[in-house]
């Protein structure tokens, strides 16, 4: 059996590749090269899939930039050094307007193409509780949209969209990913890395993933911009 | 009221655009760059935008081909001379995997980034009865994603999917356009049009649209490649 994983080369993402390995499938990845202002991205999913023994590693390019509207695809300045409740209030500056419902659109089309059963997401209600997209009601629209929208809905191969993370913590992921042997040396995180490819440290993302190594009592294999002291 | 149109240079999406301004939508046209052999489609859908006096006209780059799967995207051959008949079995092999899906997840955050209230798309199950995304129930499928999948999911604008042209004849979208007062001569439909830019008049789209016109008793004033006489 096959599976479409959503790879954008960062952690989440990778442990969810992991965990449809363990599952028993076999590995299409696919990264969505969204005009992101870090190109490293897809470097670490090509890193990812060959570390993981994908079948077959595809990336789909659009840019999103011409929809606009968030920190990612626009040059609004991505927010640093947050405390948990700052990053807790509405949505992040990095929202992109319906971005899992783009993606997982595409995902399902290239499902749809080598005939997969599932498609992974490493999307997560508790970290991202920000993001409208990553509520598991809306995932459940998804699997009815790939039903209907798809050959599926006219006899063919169904799938499934499956978010194995969606309710884990992130040292909970981290826990995971480890007992699944998944390279963490290879994952990349930060919203706005250096130009030598180093974390900042300070965007959310790096400091959730850092919490996350905290609390899972696990050190974070990746090299860091910010000196430890600054970061809480 | 703002509404998103997903305009691609063809008949249906151009109608479907007269239709929302005859609503009192302003217009906000978004054309999909999926990798179309035929560029055409875009100077149409621009010359299109124009002649609606649209607010905006948005194009998103997507290269589908990565995914691939279709004779639009594809290298592989458009079928030409098919009858209603051969039409009507089965998939056509010009059918992108969960191509309105896709199309749809990009206007739904096209539409959340400009508040639009409305997404219209020029979809119909008449004349394309072989795509399972065309069906009424994909699209309803798709306006749960729209409300779950956005900030309207957490107290946003709530986006409606519109598709006024799915349950009518071909004749009869070129009956409603011509009330409305499209400019067909700049629509597009054909899937492999010469480097000319006229119409082949022999691949299922020509056919489609050539049988529509005759049957509303219109004269189509777009340029053809084949002569009338190789033409049922």
């Amino acid at each position: 059996m096959k599976a479409v994983i959503l790879a954008s080369g960062g952690l989440d993402s990778t442990v969810a590749a992991a965990v449809a390995r363990r599952d028993g499938y076999r590995l299409y990845l696919l990264s969505v090269d969204y005009g992101q202002r870090h190109r490293r991205e897809l470097e670490c999913a090509a890193a990812v899939a060959k570390a993981l023994g994908a079948e077959e590693h595809r990336i789909v390019t659009v840019d999103l930039r011409a929809i606009g509207g968030s920190a990612l695809t626009d040059e609004i300045a991505v927010p640093k050094g947050r405390t948990e409740a700052q990053r807790a209030e509405g949505i992040p500056s990095t929202y992109v307007p319906a971005r899992n419902a783009i993606l997982l659109a595409m995902a399902v089309g290239y499902a749809e193409r080598v005939q997969a059963h599932a498609v992974y997401i490493g999307a997560n209600v508790v970290d991202y509780s920000g993001y409208p997209d990553c509520r598991p009601e809306f995932l459940r629209a998804m699997e009815t949209v790939a039903r209907l929208g798809t050959r599926a809905g006219i006899g063919g191969q169904s799938v499934e969209i499956k978010a194995p993370l969606l309710q884990l913590s992130k040292a909970d992921i981290i826990a995971l990913g480890a007992r699944l042997g998944v390279p963490f040396e290879l994952t990349h995180s930060c919203y706005d890395p250096t130009s030598g490819g180093e974390a900042c440290g300070l965007c959310d993302s790096c400091l959730i993933r850092l919490e996350g190594f905290r609390d899972a009592r696990r050190t974070d294999p990746i090299r860091y911009a910010a000196p430890l002291s600054t970061r809480s």
